[in-house]
This record gives C-alpha cells, sequence and structure tokens, in this order.
C-alpha cells in the first residue's frame, strides 16, 4: 500500500509482528466497518474504558456525547485518550490450546482529542456519526435543535498515532501436532441484523425503511 | 435482586442513572455471555485499550497472554486497570436524531489484576478461560505443556468495584416528535455463528464437533 505509517515505540507491536498493518487503507477500511470504539482515558490514574460510537473523515476520528458525561467533560481537556476499534470474525480451534486464537481485525489510535467549537464542523460531524451508522438516517430524521446541539459535545481525534493488527486464516499449529486426533478449524462470527421492529408508538403504520430492513456492515 | 453492589464515585453512573445495574446477578450475566473484553491500562501517562479474552469464576475475571506481551508485563505489576465488556443488541432508530441510541448491556470493573502464580490455579484459569468461549473444546485439545505455561501470563481481577449499564427496548422520544412522519423503531443486532470450517491440513477428514457446529452465546 502506498500510505504506511511508520509505527513509534507506541504503537510498535511487541509480539506477533506479522499481524501488525501499519498502513492507512487497510486500518481506515476496518474503522468504516466498525462503529462502535472503546475510548480509553485516565483520571486520578485510574484507567476508564467506556463503548461509545464513531465516525471517520479523511484522518480524523469524531466520536460525540452528552456534554454532561463524565467522558466527554474530560476528553474536552485534550488529555491523551485511545481509540480502538475491535472486529471478531471468528474462533481459531487449533490442536493444542495453546494455538487457540481468534480471527479479528483491530484498530489503535492514540492522541489528544479536541473539542469541535465550530457550529458548522460539529453539525457535519454529527451527521457523519449517523451516517456512519445508518446510512439514509438523517435526512429521515428530525433535525437537532439548537438546545440539543448545546447537550451535546464533539471531539475529534486526528489519526495520527495508530497501528492495526490482523488475524485471519486457519489454525497454525506446531509441526508435531497436526498428528493429535481431533477437530480443527475455524468458527466463523459476524454480526447481523434482525428483522427491525416497530416502535409501539408508530402511528400511523408505516413500513421500515430500506436501510432498516437490509442494514449490513462491511 | 439480593447482592447489591454499592457504587463508588468512580462507578456511579452520572448520567442516564436510569440504565444503571449495580447488582451482581445481571453484571454477571452480561460478563458469561460475552467473551472478549476491552482492557485499559495507562503507561506512562498514556491510556491503552487492547481487546482480549477473558473468563469468570465467582468474584474473579482472569485474563492470560504471552508473559512477553506489553499489556501482560504491565498488568502483571498490579497497576490500576479498567475491563469493560460491551454486548451491542441493537440500533434505536427514533424520530429525532437527538434520540437516536443503542441497545446494549455493557459492564465496567475497575481494580488492580495480579499475576497468578500458584500452577494449579493457573492451569485451571486457563481451562477456565478456555471452556468459558467454547465449553468442551479444552478436552479435545492437546493441553498445555510446561513450556508453553511458562510463556502464558494469567492475571486475575477480583470483582469489587464495577457497574453495568443497560439498554433495552423501543426509542424514547420527545412527547412532541411521536407525530413526526417518519418510521421509528430497532434493528436488532446479533452475533451468530457460521459453518465451521475445516482447517486445509486436516488429515484424516473429521467432523467438526457439536459445540463447534451449535456455537451459540447467551
Amino acid at each position: 500500500m502506498s500510505d504506511i505509517n511508520p509505527p513509534t515505540t507506541r504503537t510498535r507491536l511487541v509480539r506477533e509482528a506479522d499481524r501488525a498493518v501499519y498502513d492507512r487503507a487497510a486500518a481506515y477500511a476496518i474503522l468504516d466497518e466498525g462503529f462502535i470504539c472503546h475510548v480509553g482515558f485516565v483520571s486520578d490514574s485510574q484507567p476508564f474504558v467506556i463503548p461509545t460510537s464513531y465516525g471517520r473523515r479523511d484522518d480524523n476520528l469524531y466520536i460525540h456525547g452528552s456534554a454532561a458525561s463524565r467522558m466527554l467533560r474530560h476528553l474536552a481537556q485534550s488529555l491523551p485518550v485511545c481509540v480502538t476499534v475491535t472486529l471478531l470474525d471468528g474462533l481459531v480451534l487449533a490442536r493444542s490450546i495453546f494455538n487457540h486464537s481468534m480471527n479479528y481485525r483491530s484498530v489503535v489510535v492514540l492522541g489528544n482529542a479536541v473539542l469541535v467549537d465550530d457550529p458548522a464542523e460539529k453539525l457535519d460531524a454529527l451527521r457523519l456519526l449517523s451516517e456512519h451508522i445508518l446510512p439514509g438516517r438523517w435526512n429521515d430524521s428530525r433535525q437537532p435543535n439548537e438546545k440539543e446541539l448545546k447537550a451535546t459535545s464533539v471531539l475529534r481525534l486526528p489519526i495520527n498515532e495508530f497501528s492495526a493488527k490482523v488475524r485471519q486464516g486457519p489454525p497454525i499449529d506446531d509441526e508435531a501436532d497436526y498428528a493429535f486426533p481431533t477437530w480443527a478449524g475455524v468458527i466463523p462470527l459476524e454480526t447481523i441484523a434482525g428483522i427491525p421492529i416497530n416502535d409501539p408508538r408508530l402511528d400511523p403504520p408505516r413500513e421500515a425503511p430500506e436501510y432498516a430492513k437490509n442494514y449490513k456492515r462491511g
């Protein structure tokens, strides 16, 4: 790939270096398929890890939340943050317990998030977040009003220091173990969308839109 | 529920307190359904968030990894850690953008992990981790040898300080928005297992075991 991001001492993989992916295109494909990240921040020496949604545009990640939330109040101070996205693809059953593994794709982004102050960028980021999770929904919804925008904080995290890790394929056993008499292979895992459930207060009745009936990632 | 765990200032939910769950039984049901956690730790003031598997027995979480890994070497020093487990159940489509949400169940555990030194507890924890992810697999596999056990670290995190958060059900819109002309409801999400894929080196051919063919969580 053309755009290789050299690892720092903080993002260079110590182990399983063969699983490391440092190019942006591969990392962005993972970020674009997922929509839940786990955000790490430190408060009084204690790390906290909170799940939240996100969106990406170019070389920035956007997250949002209540302006009153602990996480948003904290991150708005531009303290160090870690955003991790993990896609789980399967359980890898080797012959030996030791070589059992998982197939997955993950990205870790380190940096300092900044509060988005500009109203146009803020609204744009909220649209981006919404469209990242569910393309088409923004225009079908009642748009945010002034009060709601004030109650929401948006943070931007530049994707400068990052690494990705990918494990795919069959188990890799020690050569001597291939004769061990057990089944080996992969149980694929996938997150799928079920049939949309109408809000009981939907009145008059409406059919769920295509983006809800055919929801799919990746 | 009988065993309520009073929140600390660090685990008390600041917002959406109606989504808070502080009883152990509810938190343990979430921990037992999931098997991937996101572990947060701090190194040189920088938080790191790393996905890994885990198991639970009684009031302890166990995680494991290479003794050489950055995370395990770090956590073995008994520094503060945060372990977060998130189960995603659906996208919640409200009439207003602002009231869009997700249905999820999550648990956050704070504490200090300790290295498991006792060989019997360590082996037991590895079996627990394996059986937590895939019941029945341990006995079908080649057991860990001395060298593998030495290369693996196991950590125990007591589940003392924790909180859980649960959001389920239909969207909750502002009363005035219920007349807004759009579909509203929930897109359920579920992680499902596909048909097991044989290791290309499976020789002689074997049928995948029942625990692989009928893999299911929850």
